[in-house]
């Protein structure tokens, strides 16, 4: 085989790695507008936000994923996913890689947001390197945000004394433990604090956080991208609309941690 | 030191694994329906379904972890994160570790659920192994569903062909391409099939194949935990509620995705 040969060989190949075996080419993969080439959007939609989501081992990945879509949306801005090390997150049974740690994460946060969960959340809330690490950056964070009993974690780490906010309806009562005032509301946001309700309360709370860091028009950009015009199939959400048995029987699965909780003290700081 | 002082010292350390410093016990680790002793539960709330989800690059990960939360609540199910094998799944920014292979998942399945995307999306319905999955999988799952551009994977599979079917708005007019009948709702429901709009109807799909799957009480319970009553900040969630600039902004954004799928055939059988 000659050299010319093998140069039209080559050049007929597919290049590796740019483009393997089914994968869509540059323009298809612009999927989100953080995948888009920067220059072309509006310059206001455009930022450097430096945001820290603390995972856990045991806590609600939804609590997380949730505004972690609208998060990572934002054109320019970082999102780390920050634990003790890098090894491994075990959540309900997915695993989540990751990115930074208690040490690597970046001093000042635009953006510190943790989930919560009940058997995991009660261990970080026992765990001083984790109320350290949260005490530290969120300190100094411009916006220090939870989804759901992720407001009892940022309580005992003394981000919430003298803040209104809220928490998994379960966690609501117990703010006070922390100094915080209890709000029976789906997100709340007092001064810099952002704490959002039980789970699903993380897309209002990451879309509300959106409409906060950037223009009205790409808020209302990434909610149309998310199709994000919720319609539950029944209506049991909240403790008012549940019926008496259903509440009592959840209330009942989640009464170890309500103990657990109530004879915590209210925590460093 | 004597043998009854070493006992001693032994018995008053932590017990190395099961307590881990900041752990909760067991009682406490309860978080979930599902890790509850299956014998205290009513016997109705247990079954024992094997689940699988499948995951792929730079697929949207709000799409499948939203479905996952209510399905993986579900007591006695397995639910099965699939890949084309197990090396992590990089997705917006998340990594996620599959927990089987198209080899290993089981072949007989109740629910086989795919999420979409765009680019990693169009690199699925271009993979040969994944529609092979799919197919195989899906000729014989209880049921088959989708979240999001997943009803197109699933179209292309071939496993759309004379079924009603939703998918993101951006998606919905492309199903035809692969036999379905768009249908403009959230989440379609057509004998076995159950597709869900954009990203965030997953949380209404997996709730909705919760109450298929289990009695209403359990169904509301998961509800009550999720605090599934949503409430959007904003009003552009579909192409109908958001501005005439909102809309033209967002589907040139997604031009590329529209344009690839509209060349590519019907696909496999």
């Amino acid at each position: 085989m000659d050299r010319r040969t093998i140069f039209q060989l080559i050049a007929a190949m597919p290049v590796a790695g740019a483009l393997p075996a089914g994968s869509a080419n540059a323009d298809e993969r612009s999927t989100r507008l953080s995948k888009l080439n920067l220059s072309e959007l509006p310059p206001a939609w455009v930022g450097k936000e430096q945001i820290a989501i603390l995972i856990y081992d045991d806590m609600t990945p939804l609590d997380i994923v949730g505004p972690h879509y609208f998060l990572s949306a934002l054109p320019g801005a970082t999102v780390h996913l920050v634990a003790r090390n890098l090894d491994p997150i075990h959540a309900d049974g997915l695993t989540l890689t990751p990115t930074a740690t208690f040490e690597t994460c970046p001093a000042d946060l635009d953006v510190l947001l943790t989930g919560g969960g009940v058997g995991g959340t009660l261990a970080a809330m026992r765990d001083p390197a984790t109320l350290t690490f949260l005490s530290d950056r969120g300190a100094r964070a411009k916006w220090v945000a939870s989804v759901c009993t992720g407001s009892l974690l940022l309580g005992r780490a003394g981000l919430l004394r003298g803040y209104r906010a809220t928490s998994h309806w379960i966690g609501r009562p117990m703010l006070k433990n922390f100094g915080a005032t209890e709000v029976d509301e789906r997100v709340v946001f007092d001064r810099n604090r952002v704490t959002g309700a039980g789970v699903s309360a993380g897309l209002d709370l990451g879309l509300s956080l959106v409409q906060r860091l950037r223009p009205l028009d790409f808020a209302q950009t990434i909610q149309l991208f998310a199709e994000y015009a919720p319609s539950p199939p029944l209506d049991s959400g909240t403790p008012d609309r549940a019926t008496a048995d259903v509440l009592a029987g959840a209330r009942q699965q989640l009464k170890a941690f309500v103990d657990a909780v109530n004879v915590m003290g209210p925590g460093a700081a």
